[in-house]
């Protein structure tokens, strides 16, 4: 059998199975939940094991070390990967809530309720904890799931797969409903993003190449995440202190994560007083700043340490992942606001200041999916946001934007209830 | 200049242009759409001149009856079309609903608020009252608009776009919020699709064949709508003559929509009394019966002077949207249910009937957009829902499901306003 026709079987399967977890109530999907928590701790040895053999691979290939430990499991990282179903059993099930509701004037009662999406399609990097993270947010909103994890956790996430779907299987479901298709490669993902009608909502995570490659081909509908050109704006009656420990934070909290803080905009009012204050702490951090000429001259001047560098253009669409800032000094906030619209991914940005109109327009006219008066880019985050659980963080207007959560995962539809009504 | 770059270049306008629409409250979007109607009722001689010159080429090129009734325009019927807009002036604007809000633990203060999607596409048939309706609900939702028509209407949708544009301008608002792009056929739909980034969602509105191209080749995320392959279940207890009125009402009160009957789906234990009485007004009303053996047994031996012709395979996956019924008996509930799932599009299913567990399993087991028990078909209408306007009808599960309104024309943004927080 050719991938794309193994794939396309692995996604019929799943859609044909996803009926009867959908009609399960709370109690009896969170019981297979902590059940399937259960079986990890049960079956750490042979994660552990299987993930030996990944790593062998990875390290005979020459993977770097940060791939690396995004990749290694021990008995404790298993125990951390059980944890979030436990997680997941602790969060409100978002299906059958009743979103929108009315009785018609024809005495039609109408009720819009939550639903589940159906199946869904998850393409990520090599992360075993990704894959039980998405089966088990995925079981918790009724949906199927189909999980595609990256070649190099090969061996980590069938056992882990089938550590769940013997957790399925036990409670009398179709293990149908949690399924990997690891082992079919690019082509694997190819065949599912072109499974149109099986799988209702692809969702790709991981580095700006495989999300644009799946943006770009896919025939199932994507919400597309990640990439984050992440700005903090500097106004100009800022208050340095917290400037100094938002940037800061902003920056260097966590460096390699899509809400990080990668282009710092400084009103030219307060520049010279506000740049040297960040170069230092920043410097201290091993932070790299990007400059332009204004930003340069004021830090020559200044004398601060900090290693600068003169910005180019592409300095200012850059997701730099790194300890390395772009720095732009601007005329104004509608300067500072053409700036983000030129220029960001439409994920994350922050203004500060104590002017309550700078702050109005800034968050009225910013168009992107978080945006911040005053407080650190990094608590743009499902869990910071009190979510419980975060799925992605969605870049697109349709269905979700910004952090996604359980609800999220899931659809609608109208139920209408009559007595006979006709149209006339 | 290539139709491909025309039509980035008339996107990206649109684009640069939305963030003056988003800004106007509701007062000022409203006094927009009023002017257009007074506008269009004052210029209506110019429309109806523009439209006789594409009813000359449509008569020339042989147009169909029906399709050159929704192509012509009279000055009623540019009345018409002015009420629309005033209509879409009377509705709440969506934009600016706080969705969700609360305050975090640690101080941080976050909403949910809707805002407009950004830059819509509208790719439709020949219906210029569609141009003026897309266009108002757009405004209404603080979306620019790119339209695109059906060329047979090129000349009747230039006329209306260019009496829309003249009242934006008098109220100093950017032309470039509302564009067309017939003039540039195929291709021009062809770079539309190509638009992501420009564009920020794509609605085809019209036949299979469009949608399906649409569907298959945008990389502008895109809304699918319309097909509609809408069964009604008659179950073993239902009230007969409830159920009379409704499959004749759902059949035949209009035909040529998606929210009309084409499959009935009849329970055995009721199929002797339940057919024959249905068969008679649907013969009166001019249907003719595509039934399996079973039905046509049964309707053999009653002689109902119904056309009677066997069911193929294919008639349980057709969409007539004509004086045509699939009908089938089914052994059970389980029955219909398993046939609604192997060939339903997901728009509108309704079961008839008094069992309360009956009515139960078919809203919650049916996966359509809308799921109705004891009520026509033809309720399945944004209108009918109490929405004030429709945008078409959606049949996938991501974003909007079922009639679209105005609030499906937004998407959100979070808003987080601190008083100098970091994450820890």
């Amino acid at each position: 059998m050719t991938a794309a026709a193994a794939v396309a079987q692995v996604a019929r399967a799943a859609k044909d199975a996803q009926p009867r977890l959908a009609r399960l109530h709370r109690e009896a999907k969170d019981a297979v939940l902590l059940a399937m928590a259960e079986a990890l701790v049960d079956r750490a040895d042979e994660i552990v094991a299987a993930n030996a053999r990944d790593l062998e691979a990875a390290d005979a290939a020459g993977i770097a070390a940060g791939l690396r430990d995004r990749l290694a499991l021990d008995v404790e990282r298993v125990g951390s990967i059980a944890q979030q179903l436990r997680d997941a059993a602790a969060l409100p099930d978002p299906v059958g809530e009743v979103m929108r509701g009315s009785v018609l004037s024809n005495g039609l009662e109408l009720r819009q309720v939550r639903v589940p999406m159906g199946v869904i399609g998850m393409v990520y990097e090599s992360r075993p904890n990704v894959t039980v993270d998405a089966a088990g947010l995925a079981l918790k909103s009724g949906n199927a799931v189909v999980l595609r994890g990256g070649s190099a956790a090969l061996h980590s996430n069938s056992a882990l797969i089938a550590v769940l779907r013997s957790v399925l299987a036990a409670h009398d479901l179709p293990e149908d409903l949690i399924a990997g298709i690891d082992e079919h490669g690019r082509e694997g993902v190819d065949a599912l993003m072109r499974a149109r009608g099986l799988v209702d909502v692809l969702i790709p995570r991981g580095g700006a190449g495989l999300i644009r490659r799946v943006v770009e081909n896919s025939l199932v509908p994507v919400i597309e995440t990640g990439t984050g050109t992440t700005h903090v704006l500097v106004d100009a009656d800022a208050d340095l202190d917290q400037a100094e420990a938002i940037v800061v934070n902003s920056k260097t909290q966590r460096v390699g994560v899509c809400n990080a803080l990668e282009t710092l905009l400084v009103h030219r009012d307060i520049a010279e007083r506000a740049l040297p204050r960040l170069a230092a702490p920043l410097a201290a951090a091993g932070v790299r700043l990007h400059a332009d000429d204004a930003a340069r001259a004021i830090l020559a001047a200044a004398g601060t340490g900090a290693e600068v560098v003169p910005a180019t253009e592409e300095d200012w669409d850059l997701e730099y992942l790194a300890l390395e800032l772009a720095v732009k000094v601007v005329e104004d906030l509608d300067e500072a606001l053409e700036h983000i619209r030129a220029h960001s991914s439409g994920h994350t940005e922050s203004i500060l200041t104590r002017d309550l109109r700078s702050q109005q327009r800034f968050l009225s006219e910013v168009d992107s999916a978080v945006v911040m008066a005053n407080a650190s880019t990094r608590f743009s985050d499902g869990g910071e946001f009190g979510f419980g659980a975060e799925i992605g963080i969605s870049t697109q207007k349709l269905h979700a934007r910004g952090p996604m959560g359980l609800t999220e995962l899931t659809s609608a539809k109208w139920l209408v209830v009559g007595q006979g009504q006709v149209r006339p």
